[in-house]
């Protein structure tokens, strides 16, 4: 048995639960989980996520999207269809902060992140060892200065075949359009503050100064807009003027890898519909 | 238009949520919220909430339920519909301590617990004067030393006419079977501890004594077995040793309140399945 | 007994706290706090509170204050001596949302909120009658176009004579000069965001567009800036895409409850201290 | 400069706070840090912590420790004095789960974790390799049937000479007397439940089985009795119906490190005294 994760949004209109679920009803699934969500009732936009098992040797992925496709068009509905059986490719570019590289290699060894790393990406060389213990083939790509759009170049030429979707783990290089025009899957960035506070850099300082009780760590998609992308997670943690930027930095980095690490949960088990500058992150 | 809200459990099987969700389209209902849980895709039991607006004026409730119970025969289930337009009846037991009694009597007044409150009743007279000034009948009803069982044979002759679930507020007399046998809707209890910890009385000391970090509190269905029924909410909060009993208590106080009002917001929207001796919460 | 608290700030030097304990050694006091806190041990800016009881009727408050005062001088010290005898006037100025207004009249009333209420100013009159259900005096100071300063002055010639500090309980008039220049103590806001995200008006509304996972209320210190003040006490909750515009409100409600509330706590214990822009909130 | 930490408990008694910090002020120190808390301030129990920077070349800590022997008879205080320029070694115990292991060794090697490890000891064989790549011995030391005490024998012969705690990261074999009463310092034990629910087995099948709306870690000392000596930290998270065995385990996980971590900082800080079955544990 296989599962099967098929994400809809369309126009809110009267029976598409109803037709979705005789869709999978006819295709012999079993729905295992179902989650819809309208903007409003009368006339609003309509998300849907439905998981079901299907037996892979009686039906194949071309033949339930096949079948999808005319109710697709009769509801007017963009969609996914997305597969357990189809490990994801993460790619990850980090810099030289890497406590959230290493929550991912670890999570990644211990079986708590099902996902394939084809390979960890950064423009330092300091992670290098580390990352190959992991038996995870590392690539050194420096930036260098006025010559940025070079190095997204090369690296648009790893995670483009490689990859189906990338996280900056800390990457301290601000993306240009060649590298965001140019990738056409969702980039997944961890900004460390509680967004939309402190954007830019230097979060953990901003903070320091207004004195705020509480920190944060946002994960978001990344658009052209710096900072503004769609938030995926986010978290706090208390904060007391006995913490000086360090200690900031220090909670910061716990903040950010829960953070980061419940978005890409969210993210490979297709819990997130896009939509507008928002998201639509349906439970676990 | 009205909205119904459809309770479902049944052992599981193929094609639930098909054969659900096209029973709502043929009753010309719109499907707002439907959510299901399963503890075992292959042969566990099935849970589902459905809810969806009908036109009350084309469809009497009579025929709605009329046309689910074959469906309902077919697939084995137990089921309860209810009626957003039908405001549920909300009886209040207390005793001396009032904080949980007037933050629902707050929130009552200020709209955010949308039911009616028939009547407060307390074995001490102390809170007359304030339910009054919120415009609900008070009832004194005192619990005599070995002659518990009156008592609550006059609380009976209140809540089975006028309620349809009562809520014990920090009600501390402890209900004998009389009540509880003789009572045939929800009882929710605010106990004054995270259980399992610390059940019986003295919550609070108990948590002082054992020197922990954190103390809770517990919403939960009343059973036959003191402190053992079907959780609905809990809620922690931070201690430290500074915290001396009575720094319990005032803290606890507050996690009574969120714990309380959080139970009761599942209750009164239909959001909680009780099976075995468990909780199926529906996110609100 | 009574009890003082003494606020201390001044240039961070060797031997404070021993200068300090012994200070109140001499005056018979016996420490039963003590608290301190050095932006930088060498050369930083040094803040201490220190909580000792002493035998009122052996000791003046003013001889023990002009006992510390060559001390303070010989330190370089800015101070305060408060006294836990002395119940503070605490002024509540609120429009008409009365969510805050009522958790501060249910908790004053309850013993929790250990302040005198000497009345309530409100620019409505919505909440006259459920104030003087309280027995606190209720004054219907209006706001007229063009003429804001005038009530400002109305309200300070209750404010000056009446109070030790003032609480903002969602009161939606932006102070003006003639105000925060006028009233020479502290003034406590509640703002119905996470600061700095969302300052200005419709916070929540801000927060929806932003598509944001955790909303949160901030109580601080009223400045000439808007929103700019020390931050006091912050709170979060949890969100997600399903709660609408009026989700957000509601659930921002508790938070700006528990926010001010706390902030409260630390103002009337004299736990806080100012210093530029920030504060020093000591633990409770 | 180097900092030592003196702790200090004894009856609480006028004065002891003057008398403690002339000490440090006859001694040549700065006070960085003071905090005390008396379990009533009229004839209670006294505990104080005082962090103070000296220069190492002037005074010597045999001086430092000499003379504050004899303030200590004075007031009847038993007392530790720490230094932060020495190091504490942190033996660590391990079986299978090893996700406490490593992010034990993670935090450490990125600096978050300022201890030496001298080694690890595991009674299987398993993470050897993980271990070895972080350049810290590792001991396998096996359990066989009956034969407990010659297993922990072995263990006291390491860690003995070799440590100043110990840490029971996830070892699953419960220590008999030969150890605990073999080993003169402390043992930091994580326990997987929200202690005192759920003690000894499964504890995330016995919460599941009661089902509870949150589960929690708790860090202990370890005493002879099993899972009731004095808690250091806990953490709690949320949970749902939806959560089998297997979430809760891996939810688990987080608490127990954040507890585990939070819990070391603690003791290594040296902010925790132990008195009767508790702890106080000062803010960090």
């Amino acid at each position: 048995m296989d599962r099967a994760v098929l994400l809809i949004q369309c126009p809110d209109q009267k029976g598409i639960v109803a037709k979705v679920s005789n869709y999978v009803f006819r295709s012999d699934g079993n729905i295992v989980n179902s989650d819809q969500y309208s903007t409003d009732p009368e006339g609003g936009r309509f998300f849907m996520r439905v998981e079901f098992s299907f037996d892979e040797r009686a039906r194949s992925r071309e033949s339930l999207e096949a079948d999808f496709a005319p109710l697709a068009d009769e509801l007017g509905a963009t969609w996914e269809m997305h597969y357990a059986s189809r490990v994801m490719r993460m790619g990850i570019l980090v810099s030289k902060y890497d406590h959230c590289l290493f929550e991912l290699l670890y999570r990644h060894r211990s079986g708590d992140l099902p996902v394939h790393i084809p390979f960890v990406i950064s423009n330092h060389p300091d992670a290098k060892e580390l990352v190959e213990r992991y038996d995870i083939p590392f690539h050194h790509v420096p930036v260098e200065k006025h010559r940025k759009e070079d190095a997204e170049r090369q690296i648009l030429d790893l995670v483009i075949p490689g990859t189906d979707f990338v996280v900056l783990a800390r990457y301290m290089q601000i993306l240009t359009p060649v590298f965001i025009d140019g990738y056409p899957r969702d980039v997944i960035n961890i900004h460390h503050s509680f967004l939309p506070s402190f954007k830019g850099a230097n979060p953990y300082q901003q903070a320091y100064d207004r004195g705020v009780k509480l920190i944060g760590a946002t994960a978001h998609y990344v658009t052209l807009e710096l900072d503004e992308g769609p938030i995926i997670a986010q978290a706090v943690e208390r904060v007391s003027h006995r913490d000086n930027v360090d200690d900031l930095k220090r909670k910061g980095k716990n903040l950010e890898k829960t953070a980061l690490v419940s978005a890409i949960h969210a993210h490979i088990e297709h819990r997130v519909i896009r939509y507008q500058n928002k998201t639509i992150v349906f439970e676990g």
